[in-house]
C-alpha cells in the first residue's frame, strides 16, 4: 500500500511504465543505505532519460511529495534513506557512458554509471577518473558526485568536486539546468556545478555529468614508514606535504590501529611501532626512482623506526597487509562501530589524535584512528557494544566531543562521507548561523517546495 | 558633489575616518578599470577590517546604495566600473598576509594583498599560489578570486577557483559568512567558497581568503614547436594533453600571430611556420629530462616543422621572444583591439581558429588568435580602427559571431577574464534561460536588494 495520491501514482505509472514500482517488497530494497538506517519509500522510480526525470519531479512537486535520489546506496550517512517517504529515484537505468574524449580529457556519463565500470572503460585510453572511494566497484558516479566522494588518491588528484567540468540537472522546481561546460577553465557566471557536488540530492537531481579525466600513471611504488609515535608520524606528514613531490597516497594508522593490526590482525609490525604511514608515488616508470627518493627523504626524521620500500607489486602487497588486516581486526574488537571521517589541517593531526585518545580514556571505549593523512582526513572509529546502553550513550557523547575537538582545531565534520542524517544535527557546531541561513536560502532557490531529500544535510 | 544621502555620507565618514573619500578628483581614480570604461562613484571606502565592511554594507543597504568591490582595477571586462554610481570599496588597506602555514600548504590573506607580493612572501617557504594572470605584479588576490583569474600555469595547476580552501565574506544583506575550512577536503554542506570565486563582487565582498598553496618546482624547461598549420598544432595539443606528463604551460599562436611576430615583431621564425606551441615543464631538476622527452615525443607528429629545446634560462628567453614580440606588434597593426578569451574543448581548437579566420575574412578585419591551448582558452584579438564607424560596426558583429561559434563548439564565453559589463549581454547565448533564472535567484539569496555590483555578470 503506497501512501501516494492515486492520481500521482497513475501519472508516474503512465510516465515510467515498468520503471514505476510500488510493490512493498521492492520498495523496501530501496529504503536503506550503508548507514544501517532504513525507511519505506512510497514508490520507486527508475527513469530512462532526463525527460522522465523532469516530468516526475514536476508531478511530485504538484503534490509536494518528497524525492530522494539514489545511486547504489553505498552512502554511510543515511543521505539516501527516504525518511519522509515519497519517491526514491534510482538511476540504475541511466547508466550509459555517452562519450569518452581523450584529447579533451573528459567523459560524458549518465549518473547511474558504476565508478569501477567507468574506470574499466577509460583504461584503454590511458585515462582515469580520480575519485576512488572504497565503494568504487559498486557505487555510481552520480552518488560519488552527490556526496563529493574522495578516497586515498584525493591527496594528489582531488575529490569528486575537483574532477567535474559540467553537470546537467533537474532542480526541485522541475527545471532542467546546464551548469559549466566541457572546458577545463571557465569564468562565465556562477559556478553551479561545484555547488551541486556534495549537495546530497537536496538541490537538484544530476542527469548527466561531464567528468574531468587524468592520464593514468603507468607505474606506482609504495613506502611503509614506521614511527615511534603519532607526533613523529605527523611531523613526517607535514614534511611530505611541504616538498614538491606530492604522493599519490599518504595513509596513516595511529597507535591503536597499529596495535590492532599486529596483535589481532597478525600483521608483521615491530612492537615499538607507535604509528605508521603508507606512502605511494605514481608516474612514469623512469621518474619513480627519483620520486620515491624524495618522499623517503621527507619521511625520514626524528622518531623514525623503520622505512621499507616495495620495489614491485608483490612487495607492495606485503606492505599494505598491515592496513588490510585492520578492518577485520576492528570487527573482532566490538560489534558496534561509529566511523566518522573528520578533517583537520595536516599540522593539527597530532592534536586530533591525542585529543581523541583523551576522549577514549574518559569514555572507557577504544577509539581507533586511521585514514588519509595527506588531506588531514582521519577515520575515527569509536568501538562499543550495541547491546550495552551505557556504552551506547558514552559512544554518542564521545562522537560529539570528537566533532567539537575537530572544529576547535580548524577542521570540519566530514572530509568525504558527507552529512546526510548522521551529522545533520552537528552542522551548527561547524557552520556559523548566518552561513547556515544562507545555505537554507540557496536550497529554497533550487527547491522552492523543499521536496528534494528533505531532512538531510541542513539541520 | 556626491549624490549620496547626507546621513549615509555622515555615517560612512564616522565609520571610516580618512578611509572615506568623496572628493571628485579622488573618486574619479576609482571609476575605471582596464576595460577603458569609466563611471563616477559617489564615494570611495577604504575599510581597514571586516567589521568596517559589515557596517558599511549595512549602511549602504539601508539606503539601497550600490557597492562595487575593487582590487586594483586590472579587470578587462568593466567588472570594477561603478556604472550605477554608489560606493566603491577598495581593499587597498586590507592588504596583510595573516598567516603562512607550509605544513598545511595554505596561506591566510586579506583581499588587498597583491598577487606578486604574496608570491614573494611564499618563495622562502618553497611554495607558490598558482594563479598567474598577466597582471600578477599589480592585481590583488581578492580581485583574482572575484574574477577566477587564471594564466598560463592553469593548465597544470588550475585557476583561482581550484586554489582556494575557505573564504570569509560579507553578503549584500550585511551578513558575515564563513565558507569552507582550511582543509584540502570537505564534504560539510554546500560549497559556497567556489561559488563566490568568479562571482565578480555580485554576491558578497571577500574579506579574508585561505588559499591552497603548491610546492614550487625548483626548475623549468621550455620547448618551442613550430607546425605547418593550425590543424597540425592542435593535433599536437590533443596528443600532449592525452599523455601523463602535464605541461606547466602550453601556449599557442595561430598563423596570423606567427606572421605578425615575425614580419612586424622581428621574431626569428621560418616562413613556413603556420602555428607555434610554447611548451614548458617544471619539477625537480633530475626529473625534467624525462618530462621534456615525453612532451617532445607527444609534440612530434605530422606537420611538425621544427622543435627547439631550451636547455637553460637564456635559451628559454630566446624561445619566448616570438611570443613577447606579439603584443607590441599587435598594437602597430591597429589602434583598436577587442581582446576576448573564449574557451573550447581542446579538440575543437582547429575549428575555432578556422571559423575565426572565416569571420575575419567576411568582416575584412584582421583577427589574431593566441593563448592557453592546454585549456582551450584562446585570446581572440579583433583589430580595427576606432575612428572608422564601419570598422567598429564590423568588429562588433565579428565579436558576436565569435561567441556564437564558440558556444556551437561546446565552449563558453570566458576562460579567465570573466563577464562583467563587456560580455553580460552575451550570457543568454552561453547559458540557457532556466539556468540564468536560477543564477538570478542565487544572487537574490546573497544580495536581496541587488546592491552588490548591479548590472554586472547577469543580463
Amino acid at each position: 500500500m503506497s501512501a501516494l495520491p492515486a492520481s500521482l501514482d497513475a501519472r508516474l505509472a503512465a510516465l515510467l511504465g515498468d520503471g514505476w514500482r510500488t510493490d512493498p517488497a521492492e520498495r523496501l530494497t530501496y529504503g536503506y543505505d550503508n548507514s544501517r538506517r532504513e525507511a519505506m519509500p512510497d514508490g520507486v522510480a527508475l527513469p530512462r532519460d532526463r525527460d522522465q526525470v523532469v516530468e516526475l519531479v514536476r508531478a511530485c512537486r504538484g503534490f509536494r511529495v518528497p524525492i530522494v535520489a539514489r545511486g547504489r546506496g553505498t552512502n554511510t550517512t543515511g543521505a539516501a534513506v527516504p525518511i519522509a517517504g515519497g519517491v526514491v529515484v534510482s538511476f540504475e537505468r541511466m547508466d550509459r557512458i555517452l562519450d569518452i574524449r581523450p584529447g579533451d580529457r573528459c567523459a560524458v556519463v549518465e549518473p547511474g554509471v558504476i565508478n569501477g565500470d567507468l574506470q574499466a572503460a577509460l583504461a584503454p585510453h590511458g585515462l582515469f577518473w580520480p575519485p576512488d572511494p572504497t565503494s568504487a566497484a559498486f557505487s555510481t558516479v552520480g552518488g560519488n558526485l552527490a556526496c563529493n566522494a574522495g578516497g586515498p588518491r584525493a591527496v594528489k588528484y582531488g575529490a569528486s568536486r575537483d574532477n567535474v567540468l559540467a553537470l546537467t540537472a533537474v532542480t526541485g522546481a522541475g527545471e532542467l539546468i546546464v551548469c559549466g561546460s566541457a572546458t577545463t577553465k571557465g569564468a562565465t557566471g556562477y559556478d553551479l556545478q561545484r555547488l551541486l557536488v556534495g549537495s546530497e540530492g537536496t538541490l537538484a537531481l544530476i542527469v548527466e555529468a561531464t567528468l574531468r579525466l587524468t592520464p593514468k600513471p603507468t607505474a606506482r611504488r609504495a613506502l611503509r614508514v614506521i614511527y615511534r609515535d603519532v607526533a613523529s608520524a605527523a611531523r613526517g606528514v607535514a614534511r611530505l606535504m611541504a616538498q614538491p613531490v606530492t604522493p599519490s597516497m599518504l595513509e596513516f594508522m595511529d597507535t591503536q590501529a597499529v596495535r590492532l593490526a599486529r596483535d589481532v590482525g597478525g600483521a608483521d609490525l615491530p612492537t615499538d611501532a607507535g604509528a605508521l604511514l603508507m606512502i605511494e608515488a605514481d608516474g612514469e616508470p623512469h621518474m619513480l626512482d627519483a620520486a620515491i627518493a624524495a618522499l623517503a627523504a621527507a619521511a625520514n626524521g626524528d622518531g623514525l623506526v623503520a622505512l621499507d620500500d616495495a620495489p614491485d607489486e608483490a612487495a607492495r602487497g606485503k606492505l599494505w597487509a598491515a592496513r588490510k588486516a585492520l578492518s577485520p581486526a576492528l570487527r573482532t574488537l566490538a560489534a558496534g562501530k561509529i566511523n566518522e571521517d573528520v578533517v583537520v589541517p595536516v599540522s593539527r593531526i597530532p592534536e586530533l589524535v591525542d585529543g581523541v585518545q583523551a576522549i577514549a580514556r574518559a569514555a572507557s571505549l577504544p577509539i581507533v584512528c586511521f585514514g588519509h593523512a595527506g588531506n588531514g582526513n582521519l577515520h575515527v572509529n569509536i568501538l562499543y557494544a550495541p547491546g550495552d546502553a551505557s556504552q551506547c550513550e558514552r559512544a554518542d557523547a564521545a562522537l560529539s566531543q570528537v566533532f567539537a575537538l575537530t572544529v576547535s582545531l580548524g577542521g570540519t565534520l566530514s572530509g568525504e562521507h558527507g552529512i546526510g542524517l548522521a551529522k545533520r544535527d552537528f552542522m551548527p557546531q561547524a557552520v556559523a548561523a548566518p552561513t547556515l541561513a544562507l545555505m537554507r536560502q540557496l536550497k529554497a532557490a533550487f527547491d522552492p517546495d523543499g521536496i528534494l531529500n528533505p531532512g538531510k544535510l541542513l539541520p
